[in-house]
């Protein structure tokens, strides 16, 4: 099943000049939601991840959907002070400017399996920090699982080079 | 099974004062979490959604597990600026100063049934300002479904009389 005419393309969104793939189609259609469902269990599959981490916003629609299916535990990641109680944090660098993201300090004690789940990888900063997160919070991260992947950004590059990264739409 | 073991309390979050329901265990359990997606489903069983909108971002994970579990379409309604294309928006009033949702201005055409789902009814700001969204947009709410209600908050006036409300769990 084709999921790319599930895309949306939006021109100049967030700025000028950025083509920005929508997945609002694809979320609506249950059958080819089913079918990232399918793609990505198959990684749960073959890579028995005991937990999910999805990065808010749009890796928590991506992230719970895979978890939910499969029945597998979810740990949210989030933007900083969303979380209560104690966290551990990372600070990356974006284009322009910086971000934070946290994660609750005892979400992956007993070194879990975890796969690291987003609607996007770009040009993986965010994916990358949040691999350091994961690590830093006691997870053995097994494999990372995208819809989307913008392959010229070089975002496959930002991360350890020996886990599996599937991602099911790329565009050159 | 009792839901409520999941929830963890964490006092003065976001601010003193305030006790936090955090669902953060529930996400982890997938016994537990498939207890919810049991009951919220119980609701589509009974109101024959289209659609399932969730309202980011913890809305997104409720709502996004529920669409995919039960197999019927998701429409995410997110802050100001996020969604590319055309959208709706509605300003709402917070306890202090006012915020903003949106939602694609096509998302709902053809008046399709909705279910709308959330986290936590709080005091019904949020949750009320999606109502009237929702049928800006063209929707045609037929019910709205949480894990949490904070019953002394009143938010459940704030939303429609005629209206099927569930909460999983509720605290007086």
């Amino acid at each position: 099943m084709d999921l790319r005419h599930l895309i949306q393309d939006v021109p100049d969104f967030p700025k000028p000049g950025i083509l920005f793939r929508d997945i609002s189609p694809l979320l609506r259609d249950p059958d080819g939601w089913d079918e990232v469902m399918r793609q990505l269990g198959d990684l749960c599959t073959e890579l028995k991840p005991d937990l999910i981490v999805g990065i808010e916003s749009r890796g928590f629609i991506v992230g719970t959907a895979l978890a939910t299916n499969r029945k597998i535990g979810f740990v949210p990641v989030r933007k900083p002070g969303k979380l209560p109680g104690d966290v551990l944090g990372i600070d990356y660098s974006l284009e322009y400017g910086s971000d934070r993201l946290e994660i609750h300090a005892d979400a992956l004690q007993g070194h879990p399996r975890v796969l690291l789940v987003d609607d996007l990888l770009a040009t993986g900063g965010t994916a990358r920090a949040t691999v350091e997160l994961i690590e830093k919070a006691g997870g053995d991260l097994v494999g990372c699982g995208f819809v989307i992947e913008l392959a010229a950004l070089g975002g496959r590059q930002q991360l350890p080079v020996e886990i599996p990264v599937k991602s099911l739409i790329i565009y050159s």
